[in-house]
Order: structure tokens, then sequence, then C-alpha cells
């Protein structure tokens, strides 16, 4: 198992293209968290001005599968997650926090809040979801 | 309550920015079901070469919203979804069907189906999803 | 692994106490589908009338189960699902109709679909769920 | 809107014959927060001799519609939840702790995680949970 630390997991994000092409950063990574964030700008709307939602579901997905590299190292695969929408995300910059709630060898379950930071960096939780990451690595 | 048409339908995923991004078109539109569909390019793939999980996720999300607009009208509000990946997303178009299970004035419940169609038009089942919209439109 | 027919799932369901408090019965087991029925009775009621949400969602998790248990074998463990409402469960008999979406060695992915069933046979959607199952037979 | 309070609480609680068919009981009840409890005993198991998945699932069920209860007031619709779970459910007493995350006045979005207590008092995450919760009070 490959340890992951800050710097590999920015360079792992680096690898995505489509992370790149939303400008997604990672701005925490260790002990079970990990933090993505991305500032909002018109490209990443819909029609009303907001945060389109398939944003907020890339970021709680990718959020998810980072926090859960942090205990089932590197190799990983996304099961799946749920999200559930609170408000709409309006503000500066998109916060996904993912927190392992609990993992063995094979399997994490990843608890992620989405906030939305304003220019006067206030908060607003604009979304909430759960999900769990296998582990690609080989058993052994 | 406005009605909704293909024509109407695509004019409305083209005022969101973030479906431009990405490419986004609407093949289907209807009688509570709607297509997205998004080829695969590189910048929107992972580290693996593969479609990124959020572009499903992103892609679920709004077909569920779509087809949700062919029974609640055109102001509607995704509560949330659920999506289980199956398969890593390698082909050459993302297809996503949602097709609405349940509606009623306030609230559809919504499945989605999300297929990677080959070079040679084969259909591989990658993500499987299901969620649920509001009316935001105001009560009368 | 083992082998499961329709025989070996009722016995299985009658090893679950549970299944005995709730009289839940078997009516369809094999090729990656298996339907759970509940005949509705006061005990299993909300304080309206209807059956609870517990008694559906206890419907879907058990067919997920035992659909996935038609492609992984006896030896699985339920990930976990989620579940839609979609009108209050008012009639004779609850189905939870499941369905295996996709299936590897590790992991199946099952779709149920829930409805009641009137004293005159007619039926009515009353949830849709999903959830993912693992094998928890050990590798070879 | 009634107005829910402890006592209340139990009261609706009783009055749910499946919840009298579990023995479920409501340990907290407001600002947000609800917590709900199932003691093992030996008819509520599957064929293992843990907690069935489909008891804990009535739990989380039960203890979201409570907790949004304390912000939606008695008259609610839960719309649906998801619940992974994440160990076996062994221990003398179960405890589904359901928090309101947000909440309108239309519809509230709740997590809830589950434990399990052992005879010596050490609680074990066994599953989480979320789930929305819609508002069923008339419009005013």
């Amino acid at each position: 198992m490959q340890e992951l630390d800050l710097q590999l997991a920015r360079k792992t994000l680096e690898a995505q293209p489509f992370s790149r092409l939303v400008q997604a950063r990672i701005t925490a990574f260790g002990d079970g968290r990990a933090v993505l964030e991305v500032d909002s700008r018109t490209e990443l709307h819909q029609q009303n001005g907001f945060l389109h939602g398939g944003v907020l579901a890339y970021a709680a997905d990718n959020a998810i599968t980072f926090a859960a590299g942090t205990t089932l190292g590197a190799a990983v695969l996304t099961g799946g997650f749920s999200i559930s929408y609170v408000r709409p995300a309006v503000g500066r910059t998109l916060a996904a926090r993912a927190q392992v709630m609990h993992t063995g060898r094979r399997q994490a379950t990843v608890r992620c809040d989405l906030y939305v930071v304003g220019e006067d960096g206030e908060e607003a939780l604009c979304a909430i979801a759960q999900g769990t990451v296998l582990s690609a690595a080989p058993s052994s």
C-alpha cells in the first residue's frame, strides 16, 4: 500500500484532467480527512447563477475518494455515494470536507459536508453526502 | 406551470454554463424521460483514462432533473440522489437515461441508468442512480 | 461458493428471527432476482394505518440481499442501500422485487421496486431502492 | 404546527404498532435531535446472531423522522434515506442518533449515526445514514 500525503494527493488530483477543468484543489489531506475546494466561477454555474449541482456532486465524489485514500492507500474505487442538496450554492468558494467514519482493509465509509464560503468568509452548508470506497489493491 | 419540450429543454441546458463546459446534450425529452449525453474526451477523465466519476454524477443529477421537468414543469429543485458505480466508464459516449418512476404535484422520484457506448455502438452499464426532485413553483 | 435455490433461500429467510417476526416470505428467487412479500397487518403499521416505512426498508434491504445471493452465493454482506418513498403503503401485501443490475465476483449492485398489492390485486408502487452487496466468501 | 416534546414524541412512537413490535424507545428529543433505542433480542436478529439490517434501517428511518419533527412539527412525511452498514451490529442495545443538518419550512435534511452499545457500555458505530423529511402540514 502506497502511503499518501498532501503532496502526493495534490499530484493525484493534478493527474485528473476533469479536476483540472473544474480547477479543484486539495487543501487538507490526512488522518481520514480530505478537503477539496473549488472557486465559484461562471462556467461552473447552472442557469440561475448558482454552482451547478453537478459541481457539488463532483466535489463530494472526489473528496470522499481522497479521504478514503488516507486509510486505504492510493488504489481505490469509489463504490457510490448519496448527496442531499440543502441550499443553493452561492458564494466565492465551495469547500467539500470529507471524513472517514469507518474503515476496514477492504472498504471505507465516508461522510462529506459541502459548504459555500462567501466573500466575507461566512460559511453556509449547501449539501451533505455519504459514500463508500473500496480498496482496489490486490489482497495479500 | 411552463410546459417543456425538447427544444425548450435544450435551451435550458444551453443556459447552464457548466453543461456547456462539459459539452452535454439532451437527445430525448418527454413523457417522464430524459436522455443526456456527453462525449468522452480527455479533459473529462480521471487519472486512469476513464470518465471521472464526477462526470457521471453530473450526468445523473442533470438527467434526473430534466426527467422530472417533464412532469413538474420548468421550476424544479433537485433534492438529492444516490449513485452506484458498477464499471469504469470507458467508451465513446456517456448516455444518462432518466425515467420518472412516480410523480405528484410537489415531487418526482426518478431513476437513471448510465451507459457508456463504445466505438462499435455496444453499450455497457457503468452506474445506476435514483433521486428526488421538488417542484419550485408557487403552490396555487 | 454455495449455490442457492428457492428452497435454500426460504431456509435462509426462516433462519432469520426478524424475518419470522415480520412474517416475510420469499416468492421468487433466481437469475439475479428475488421477491420478498409481507402481508400488511396492524402490528406492522405506523400511526396512520400505513405499513411503517421501516417495514419497507427491511423488505428492500432483504430483497436486495437475496437477489445478490443469486449471483454472489450465500455468503454476502449488504453494504448499504438508498430508499425513496413515493406513496403511503396501504394494501393487502407488500411485494419487494429486487433485480441485480450488475454483478462482479466481489460485489453486486441491485435495484428494488416496492409495491403494495390491494385487495383487488391492483398494484401501486410505494418505494424504490438501490443497494450494493459484497461477497463475504474468502477470495480464492 | 403542533409543537412536539419528548413526552409527545413518546406517545407518537407508542402509536406506531411496528415500533411496539420492535420495542423501540425514544430517549432524547428536541432541538433538531432524536435518539431512538432498541434492545437487541433474538427475535430482531438475522441468521448469524447480529441485529438484522432491517432493524437498523427501521431505526434510522424512524430516528430521522423524529429528529425532523423537532423542526417541522408533527405532520411529516419521510422522503427517503440512505444507509451504509459498517460493522455487524452485535451488542446489548442499538442507539440511532439523528441530527437535523438543515431545515427549511418544507423540508429537513437529517443525519443519523447508529451505534451498538455493548454490555460494558462501550459503543461501536455500526451504520451511518442520511435522509430527507418533508412537511405534510398544509402551507399557510
